[in-house]
């Protein structure tokens, strides 16, 4: 099957690195809306076009994914492209998503395509394993830590301060909140109980440095709600120890089963990624093996992560899925 | 929808538990090989049928959950139900589920109805998330541990040894291997290195322990690869410490990503229980659920956890699982 990646920034160049490790999969290659020539793959022979004349290759491309922001890409653009491909988005706007669902629902009908939304870790396997955990323990409490990892919306929040040149941001889980939940206590935990920030910030030359500290921890809505830590560190100790772009977290179900609720469970599933776009970009790709499967099935409509059959992700026969992992 | 429990032990009396938490199921009855006056069942009014009638309920049982034994009932009981009822397994012998498959699988098409075998945590939920993770990492290694949980497999062998009054056997992971597994380094591991054997064992009065201890730690296939401790203890104990049937585990695929595979990922999978049988019987409903579902769409034939589209497992509609979960 060919794939194309629509948009080419961290997650692109992630999904460019995927599909290599997919023999199934080859990729036909990248659609930019910068011009064409500027753009540089990661690998020498990946062909990049214009996104101007997408529509010109809609019999060459099985499943586009669509490698755009959430906030004003994706509302528009994967609608459109659902009109003349199947496509895969990661949609992360939580609130947003029925209407997103809406929109793209009717253009792939409209078009006898697939389009799969959401897909990612959160939304995407974090949300596949809260339906599973509810569906098994529907007499339980759910639980969603982040981290420790790199948020790029808090990062930008800190640059966008006066006097700072550069800011890393990282979520991190409480332990003690973690440990609570794993013991199944059942606790009620508060924003503040559940997470911290952890903030490394470059100062500009002569700048009042308790001023900006006490700006970012009085933030509303990104900052003011957490116990928030923040270290000034210079330029190059930022280049050198905070290029990365990991992230992670935690999905836990507790729940209670027995004549008298007397047995208790705990489901959990982890991510530990040393680069967040990167895995992000593999996801998509195993939703895309999908996407295409079921449209040469013969059926079209804007799908979730939930609605997809597992055995359609993977590239091995129903056959050897059986022997080798059942 | 309505369900039958076939078979009554600490599965079936599961399923009655679980019937009972999920407000959209209602629970038919249970069936019996035994003289069904004296079945014992959780609730007072579940009505107890025998075994030998249930063909004359197939119009009242929407899907029928087999509680046997994976070595000899089910082979027997699952194909030959699965012409007349939509079921569900828990058939747990790996090396036979090809050959389960094709005799469930053609008694079901026969009947019209759809069978769902092999569901549970292992095979199950485990088997479900190797397959998540090999199609999101291709590059990576898997690794599963179980425990800390008892293994009446283990139990029944050392309660066989001549002198040994009563058995409780628990199969523990390894923490300095889960260690290495998650911190990416892609330890080889033995079968000795994955797990140890924990024993608690109540001797006959004026038997040599001594024996004992060295025939358990001797016995092929059971113990003989494995660290195994034993600990002779009384019957009083035993039964004041260690009636519960506690198990869970771990599934663990670590995999890299990259343009030279720099980036390392740890997906991990947990599960800790209080009772086995009742997690297991959880599941078994909540594919019962999809069963009914895939089967009322006019699909039948034998299917896997792997064959089911995660949203047909919620008593939730699919607005709400979007709403709520994604």
């Amino acid at each position: 099957m060919k794939i194309a990646i629509y948009g080419y920034g961290n997650l692109g160049r992630g999904v460019e690195y995927a599909a290599a490790q997919n023999p199934d999969i080859q990729l036909f290659g990248v659609f930019t809306r910068r011009d064409p020539q500027t753009v540089k793959t990661a690998f020498e022979d990946t062909k990049v076009y214009s996104a101007l004349d997408i529509s010109d290759y809609k019999n060459d491309i099985d499943v586009l994914i669509i490698c755009g922001g959430s906030a004003t890409d994706l509302p528009e653009m994967t609608p459109a492209l659902a009109a003349e491909f199947n496509v895969i988005d990661s949609f992360d706007t939580h609130a947003d998503i029925p209407k997103h669902f809406a929109a793209v629902d009717s253009a792939a009908k409209r078009g006898g395509h697939i389009a799969v939304i959401s897909v990612g870790w959160d939304p995407g396997m974090f949300s596949l394993n809260r339906l599973y955990a509810n569906a098994i323990l529907p007499n339980g409490k759910d639980y969603t830590f982040w981290g420790k990892g790199v948020s790029q919306g808090h990062s930008d929040a800190i640059r966008r301060i006066e006097g700072v040149a550069d800011a890393r941001q990282y979520t991190c889980p409480v332990q003690s909140a973690l440990d609570s939940v794993r013991n199944g206590e059942n606790p009620e935990l508060t924003t503040r109980e559940k997470h911290t920030r952890l903030c490394y910030v470059v100062a500009k030359e002569g700048t009042d440095k308790a001023r900006i500290e006490n700006e970012i921890k009085t933030m509303p809505k990104y900052f003011s709600d957490y116990d928030t830590t923040v270290n000034f560190i210079t330029q190059e100790e930022l280049d050198r120890d905070h290029k990365g772009i990991p992230h992670g977290g935690f999905v836990i179900r507790t729940g209670r089963t027995g004549e008298n609720s007397e047995n208790s469970h705990v489901i959990e599933y982890s991510l530990k990624l040393d680069s967040n776009p990167e895995f992000t970009a593999s996801v998509l790709v195993a939703f895309a093996r999908a996407a295409y499967r079921m449209n040469s099935r013969g059926e079209t409509g804007c799908k979730t992560a939930f609605d997809i059959a597992p055995v359609d992700l993977s590239a091995k026969s129903r056959e050897e899925i059986i022997a080798e992992m059942l």
